[in-house]
């Protein structure tokens, strides 16, 4: 998984059936070590994060996992809100 | 997901059986918070997207998955027309 | 799927059970809309396709549904000969 | 696989139901060949490895067969503790 | 597929049940076009390769199928011995 922060919204009216009613957030991956911010992509969430939070993203054939839908063509989604992390070695 | 500019066509007469009669779109890669451009790549469209529009596309096993045909060697295909992104936070 | 130019021949007689008698090339990606050379791979072919050549390649779960092996482990397999690509915008 | 060190922990209350009771631990990428340190992302543990340790990560949809859990949304799996490293030629 | 190098084992006493009795070698991929040296990373041994060799590995879900352990958590297997590469047009 990688640690991302919610940066943003995006809409799509015109988008493949199975997505419909999914909220989908623009997020910025953010390196948990070096607070270096890194590429920004659109992951589903299901989980209800919100703008500024810091989340878990699973990315993959794994991120379709954590939804209802078995078939959804999703490849990156929340899977957790991140209360704290701890990098007491680095 | 990625956010990604529809940027051109490629055609191949050539191609894998399972792939006939599939649109074929050349994809730039864009970060939703820089505007940097990065790699371009080709995706499946299934849903009608033309030249210059912004689009999500989902790549991975998850991109079959937007297809009615259920073993098509497609690794990329773009599953929304971007309507509006909102990046407040970056 | 990604765009590269077959620019070379791989052998190797110790292989796999499942890989025999498929031909591999290798692969140059490039990048459609810059015209930059990328990294370099290697891809089943089982479309025909030569040296010099522009190709589509499909990478991940996707390559293997290409091949009528069904348990290859092949993760690129060329899917596509390019006949031609346009890139109005960029 | 890919080698890396433990460098920390994080937590997350609210996270997908599957995920309750397993450790998420903050990994560093390290190269075997260089020692160079790279990206940092959350891998879960099973197997019991602490702060500090060396450690084999198993990626992508291998990463879900470490765990007892068929369908957890894990795209990151810590899957061995390095005892020691030989690299010879380099 | 990539190209790479054998240049070292790992071991790991600890590790997934289902990993015992699998040979791990770190492995450094190399570019067939420039020569460069990439990332290292670790990949099983399936097929007798031995440090100083040239090998072709797969990676992600196609790494498993080379093994005859249907679930091991493995990423990245050596799939074939390299005896010669010819690259004429670079």
């Amino acid at each position: 998984m990688i640690v991302g922060k919610i940066v943003g919204n995006v809409w799509a009216t015109r988008k493949e059936d199975s997505l419909k009613g999914l909220k989908m957030m623009i997020v910025q991956r953010l390196d948990p070590c070096t607070d270096e911010k890194h590429e920004s992509f659109v992951a589903v969430d299901y989980i209800g994060a919100g703008i500024g939070e810091l989340v878990l993203v699973s990315r993959g054939s794994a991120a379709n996992k954590a939804l209802p839908i078995p078939n959804a063509p999703v490849d990156a989604t929340i899977i957790g809100i991140i209360d704290q992390m701890e990098v007491p070695e680095n």
